[in-house]
């Protein structure tokens, strides 16, 4: 048996190895493409409310989404804004930024380890 | 910024990286976990109908699935079993067999990869 299955894909069409990742904390989501996103928009906006409105999500769960990563971070990654207007806002912490900054690492080298596996489809094996 | 993150998580939580993978053709479902398995099934039973009802999964949508894999690939996975009793049975190829073996493997790099990127997680920076 070959190791390679480039006979066994057509000539003319596209394949590659695609996925999804994400961090779990005790068995449960932690942090992955979606709560960057939250976490980002909330940086940008100063607003959960707004964030999940641009993500076209609920308040009630991108509210219930910062609640849980807050508790599952060894410090909180979304605190409310300190002399913010009447009603609030929000800011994401140091805490925050370095968790985005590792998931976007982290993402660069599944992006990679999926090349490398795409170019070994046609690989001669 | 410290490359590492090991001081946002907790120290007795458990935190991993976890995904999924598979494989596109022409940017539509070719070969994941789920079609593994139906067809290993098949392999197993000579029958799609009861390879079907073991991941309860409703006939035609087995069918479906094959017939999908079928036009995917440069050759047949699943064919009609030759010879087999009155009302069919059906058979996994040589083809078949290369594909699972191939994907065994490819889900073997990635298990190793989620366990260095678990690892990772709480090196030093």
């Amino acid at each position: 048996m070959a190791a390679s299955i480039k006979h066994l894909l057509k000539d003319e069409a596209q394949y590659k190895v695609v996925g999804t990742l994400w961090i779990e904390c005790d068995n449960e989501r932690f942090f992955g493409p979606g709560r960057v996103e939250l976490l980002q928009r909330i940086g940008e906006t100063g607003s959960i409310r707004r964030a999940a409105a641009d993500m076209g999500m609920s308040y009630k769960k991108a509210w219930e989404m910062v609640s849980t990563v807050n508790k599952q971070a060894v410090r909180p990654l979304v605190v409310p804004k300190v002399g913010g207007e009447k009603g609030g806002g929000s800011v994401i912490t140091d805490e925050a930024r370095e968790l985005i900054a590792f998931h976007a690492r982290l993402r660069e080298r599944f992006l990679a380890f999926l090349e490398r596996e795409t170019n070994e489809l046609r690989a001669e094996g």
